[in-house]
């Protein structure tokens, strides 16, 4: 039992007080866990995408202040009444979707969208009591993703925690929490391409390159990288894409470049880029017969996915994917192993590093496309 | 070696000389196989929609003199130089679409796609030599779907002819051809629900009643049938359908009525309507985190499929399949052994018979949505 078990933790933790303003190192309260919850110290933590997409917050109801964060390795410190699986000194990644075991998608082999705790941005409390555990000077700060871990010490819900081996260096197996398990398992569960097949990704960000990594674990012969942006291509070769196109290089739409440079279309596609067009080229590049699309980027609200219904006739398979397909909680440990057995590579995801007191760099970083991931190290 | 192998055949014909106007039984004359030809004597043809959809010929180039028919049941009466693997009095059935056995969809595990023999509509002619094999005093009349059995005797690409059990009723399983395995296809090799889980089936026509006859077979809990007209609901009962949604009888979208019924969505929908809102309310219907969506039914020219993305990002699956995922001489002469096993029921799909003079009252039937379908007995 840690000494600090069952009382109010003060740490520090990077508070957004504003949409789009740096983030303010401050001394919050953390209350104790409530019942199915672990408090956990954070050791690493990653910053994605969509904590930036949230901390500017356009078009969104905005929710302030707030803790970002749901990318990251740490260690339980204390758990809450109910949580048998999870003990303290327990190496963790929190996750932003969760597992509770119970539900009818927990209970199906192919889903992993628990009624429970799937995903919700907009919720910025926690489960149990529909309140913050964040405070300071008594006023409440809200969580994001229901992790928060931009934060020295955070509390998630027992379904949210995956347990992995303590010997897994957490500054590396800590991006496993969202957009390289994301991109990988969309290749590797959804698309599964097979040996010497090939494989197009649409989107060379973080999670389009861990889509080109689970084709590369996969075999693929062939792995055709899509962007607008060509600074994506260089980066890309040390993911094993070995073909690249530029939707802008051609007058012709893109799908139809894809399907002349392989005799028809590409076995498999897999979307990462969040725009809808992408979604249908992705689609419409993939062979007849046996092709399969994959989509994973997160469409804007008014969009919409418009094909010939004859496209599908001619056997062609679309689906979409949260998260890789991969439960949380029962699936995310043996990707850590994956790691360990050096199968699955991280390292290349992670460009850049800096300390807690200089995490602002990491948004820099971000918006101006320079990184893949930008590691945030806790202690320093 | 048959008297008549390698003679010019005259037998009679129902010959469709003119869009929409009854098919007149004519004495015609049938050249005898060419390379990689089949010449058979038809025993047993049914009527199908596709054939009254091409003898009408609206909004299509017309192509007339022709002859209909691709639903039927025969024997081998002589063979074209470089078959070898038919021989004069094998029963078989003629198929709409062939397997050439050697591109890349017939070596492809999955898809029934064939490049040289896939369905050609437009085409009145055979492929050897361009031209057609009947002819009525010297005038050509061409082919439809490279079977053309609404006549004594007709000629088809090896490559499209299914060796069967000659032990198997050609009056029963003739019905395999086509509608038939379609549907129950769509449903048992790409739609797979499991025991126990519920199926939609939109459009309750032969296509539609097969699909849920494969469901029958299949074990679903639950088999929903879905149509416009009510009319269908009684004899749809026949094929297991437990219950009946008419889009029309609500105000909300039937997908919403489904979910409502199905506590979030069924577990399968099979789309056998061609309608496109029935395409989109099929896949929209289905399940998040599993649910599986398949379409059949043959759009028009200038459909468009439409729907949110987030609706396949939360991981439901979307695909077409064309004859049921059937690779037609591999796969028809298990459907024939199941029906002699009594694991598949096809006298129910057979609501009609008459003599070949009689043909076109078929059509009346068909047109008056009296029939699923009508056998027509070439001998009487
Ligand atoms: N489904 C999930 O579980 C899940 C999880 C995490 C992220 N995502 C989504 O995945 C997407 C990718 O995330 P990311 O972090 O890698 O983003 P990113 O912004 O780093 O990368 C996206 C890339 O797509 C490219 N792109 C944009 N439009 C394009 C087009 N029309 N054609 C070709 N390329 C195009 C951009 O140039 C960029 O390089 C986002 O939409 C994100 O919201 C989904
Ligand atoms: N993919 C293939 O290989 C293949 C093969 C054969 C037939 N088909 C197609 O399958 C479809 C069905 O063929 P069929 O012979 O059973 O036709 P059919 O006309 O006998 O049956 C279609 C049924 O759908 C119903 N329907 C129409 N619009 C609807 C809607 N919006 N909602 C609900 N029900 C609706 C009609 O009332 C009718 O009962 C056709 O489009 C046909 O062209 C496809
Ligand atoms: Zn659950
Ligand atoms: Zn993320
Ligand atoms: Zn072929
Ligand atoms: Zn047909």
């Amino acid at each position: 039992m840690s000494s600090t078990a069952g009382q109010v933790i003060k740490c520090k933790a990077a508070v957004a007080w504003e949409a789009g303003k740096p983030l303010v190192i401050e001394e919050v309260e953390l209350a104790p866990p409530q019942a199915n919850e672990v408090r956990m110290k954070i050791l690493f933590t990653a910053l994605c995408h969509t904590d930036v997409y949230f901390w500017e917050a356009k078009g969104q109801t905005p929710m302030f202040p707030r803790i970002f964060g749901h990318e990251a390795g740490g260690i339980v410190e204390s758990v809450g009444e109910g949580v048998t699986e999870l003990q303290p000194g327990d190496h963790v990644l929190p996750i932003f979707t969760g597992e509770c075991g119970k539900c009818s998608h927990c209970k199906s082999e192919e889903s992993n969208l628990c009624d429970t705790l799937r995903i919700n941005t907009e919720r910025g409390v926690l489960l149990n009591d529909g309140k913050t555990r964040f405070s300071k000077n008594g006023q409440p700060i809200y969580h994001f993703l229901g992790t928060s871990t931009f934060s020295e010490y955070t509390i998630a819900h027992a379904g949210c925690v995956a347990k992995i081996n303590p010997e897994a260096p957490l500054d590396k197996v800590c991006v496993l929490s969202c957009g390289v398990s994301t991109g990988m398992g969309a290749t590797l569960n959804v698309a599964k391409p097979k040996k010497g097949q090939s494989v197009a990704v649409f989107g060379l960000g973080a999670v389009g390159l861990a889509a080109c990594e689970g084709a590369r674990m996969a075999g693929a012969g062939r792995i055709i990288g899509v962007d607008l942006n060509p600074d994506r291509f260089n980066e890309a070769k040390k993911f094993g894409v070995t073909d690249f196109v530029n939707p802008k290089d051609h007058d012709k739409p893109v799908q139809e470049v894809i399907a002349e440079m392989t005799n028809g279309g590409v076995d498999r596609a897999v979307e990462c880029t969040g725009s809808f067009q992408a979604m249908i080229s992705a689609f419409e590049c993939v062979h007849d017969g046996w092709g399969v699309a994959v989509l994973v980027g997160v469409p804007n609200k008014d969009d919409a996915f418009k094909t010939h219904p004859l496209n599908f006739l001619n056997e062609r398979t679309l689906k979409g994917t949260f998260f890789g397909n991969y439960k949380p909680r029962t699936d995310i440990p043996a990707r850590v192993e994956k790691y360990m057995q050096k199968e699955l590579e991280l390292e290349k995801f992670i460009t850049h590093s800096v300390p807690f007191s200089e995490i602002n760099k990491a948004f820099d970083y971000m918006l101006k496309g320079e990184s893949i991931r930008c590691v945030i190290r806790m202690d320093a």
